[in-house]
């Protein structure tokens, strides 16, 4: 990041999203109202609410921690705080050029998903103010670009997210069916989640969004990228869907699995063979240099030759990890990503038809140095 | 509104944040792609990915739907379409001044919550080339103040989230027992709002955040604005601290109760009472005309009379509705809001003692021609 920063002649960051100040500091903050400043050289400092001291402490790596009083009736308002500590830093008037997050259209929620805190117009403020004497930049390309190949460090928590999601479709498997709702399938992997993922492998922070559709009309649009879960009970031999988005300590995991209610038709196991089989050809194509469209293309000529050739109109897969979604890489027919040691991308074919119902299968893939590894594996199957 | 468009000499609101789609449209968006055009004469318009439909049109008040390709590998870039869409309006290129969501920092999450699309670089860049004539300015400030007051309609489907919400309180009170682990009882309490709330009174799109803090330790320290429930579990004896937001179709509710598990001693009931008879002092004060302060202050000194002077850190409550939060009103000390029919706002006093433990009472209040009434009304018991 630094040698990024260097290049764009940038003195210091100042994030707040929480999704950026755990990837350049380890903490992931409780809600958007601690600052990371992260200078060219010399050391980060983390402002932080006084009130998260035991989070912040346990989590920061080469990162001083600033507390400020908040949240109670004595407390000034927090940007005074922030600025006032900010503006005091150690070289903070040489800056000449200061990074924050303009740019970020699609955010992750931070702990308390219920309310996010953003950088907007006062946030904008306080740095022109805390650094009156510098150009306040926009640098979320730099950020984006970061975020696209994971460490060490952040792989093995992203392993852990998954291995929870795991979690998350063992209960869907074992909850499916015959006058089940989506809501009631949804709600029900959500609690399984949060029970039984809080505390493994020391996960502290744990919270699952389930999307579950049900039967052939709610299925066969199961494409939408948002999905309501509705009280419609399952008929046997029904598909039930499962959209699985999941953070675990702030790093996130997606997943999709399709269960039938009672016994599946031959029809349904061709077409979930035929989705089955496309993950596989997508997944045997990843290695670094790869270009992402290549690996879009194995899934979607896998679909063609199955015979569901116009059947699958979303794309192969997306960049993931603080985020549910990141912008890179994108596996679709368009993508001009190549891919990198060390990226890691959802896989999820799907096949979607008016009268039959939909399906997909999506897990989390990491590329390595010699090919593909599926973080936290588990089993696909119809029943 | 158009009547403050009109003294701040704003053309039209461009607005994408889905609380505020909510606000002017009817329509709360299933997450931030779709745009609101609100001219100050002529028929609003709402710019609306094709996938949502269905759901579009059976919420929209007032409102022409526009609808976009979204989200398919043949769909254009989701900006380009709606900048193409919004350029062409009826009258858009006589507008000289618009006003956009550019300093709302505290954001309510979209139905999927475990994604938000926000407002920032890449709208201002559409705002600025779809009405290229235009001034571009922000009007949070107005938006705020127009959410202060609620409608007759938004009342309506307010009390429908509190209802919800009792449905939660009931959930904790009924499994709060020795052994429960915090975790436990949030994961327990967002179920069951799932699958009871789904479907209450016409609801639809129903999710809970529940925060649970068990024992002294926790729950002294349970005013913090954000508390991860852990896996500790209840001895007995022990105080377990529910703190719950709720969202149904876009509309908000914030309870808190608490529970022992097993026999409160003489001690926790005197404290309990204090916290009972200070949220009952501060309804009791609630109408047209007051000041905040007056109400925050008739808990404040309910608390010091019952010997706890010391141990209420934070605010009596905030305003509510179209979020978890609402920055008016505030009902603290140094508030200058004065209380309006059809304002909503928390009531939420709490004592809180190291050696002790915390207990909190909260519901949301209504502020009405004659008084307060407490929307979702729900017992208030230790026990």
């Amino acid at each position: 990041m630094r040698v990024a920063m260097e290049a764009a002649q940038l003195d210091a960051l100042v994030l707040r999203l929480p999704e950026n100040v755990l990837l350049l500091s380890g903490f992931w903050p409780m809600i958007g109202a601690a600052f990371l400043v992260f200078p060219l050289s010399g050391e980060s400092v983390c402002i932080i609410p006084d009130c998260y001291r035991n989070e912040a402490l346990s989590a920061l790596r080469s990162t001083e921690p600033i507390f400020f009083p908040y949240g109670l009736t004595d407390s000034p308002p927090p940007n005074d705080a922030v600025r006032k500590i900010a503006s005091s830093l150690t070289n903070a008037s040489s800056w000449r050029k200061i990074g924050y997050e303009a740019d970020f259209e699609a955010i992750a929620p931070s702990w308390n998903s219920a309310e996010s805190l953003v950088p907007a117009g006062a946030t904008v403020s306080l740095l022109r103010s805390a650094f009156s004497s510098a150009e306040i930049t926009d640098v979320s390309g730099l950020l984006k670009k970061q975020r696209r190949t994971k460490t060490d460090f952040e792989i093995s928590r992203l392993e852990i997210a998954s291995e929870i999601s795991a979690i998350g479709l063992e209960a869907f498997q074992n909850a499916v069916d015959v006058g089940k709702t989506g809501v009631e399938l949804a709600a029900e992997v959500e609690h399984q989640v949060m029970v039984r993922g809080t505390g493994y492998r020391g996960a502290v922070r744990v919270r699952a969004y389930a999307q579950v559709t049900v039967g052939t009309e709610e299925t066969a649009v199961a494409y939408r990228p948002n999905i309501i879960s509705t009280k419609r009970q399952m008929q046997p031999g029904e598909i039930a869907l499962l959209e699985l988005g999941l953070v675990a300590d702030g790093f996130w995991a997606d997943r999709t699995r399709v269960r039938i209610a009672g016994k599946p038709s031959e029809a349904q196991r061709d077409f979930f063979a035929g989705v089955v089989h496309a993950q596989e050809a997508a997944i045997a194509k990843i290695r670094p240099g790869v270009a992402a469209s290549e690996v879009d293309q194995a899934a979607r000529s896998a679909i063609r030759s199955a015979g569901y050739g116009s059947f699958f109109p979303h794309i192969t897969g997306h960049g993931l990890g603080f985020g549910y979604h990141e912008s890179s890489p994108i596996l679709g027919p368009q993508s001009q990503d190549v891919l990198e040691v060390g990226m890691l991308t959802s896989v999820e074919p799907g096949i979607y038809d008016r009268s039959f119902g939909g399906m997909r299968i999506e897990d989390d893939v990491l590329v390595t140095s010699t090919g593909a590894r599926v973080l936290g594996p588990y089993q696909k199957s119809l029943v």
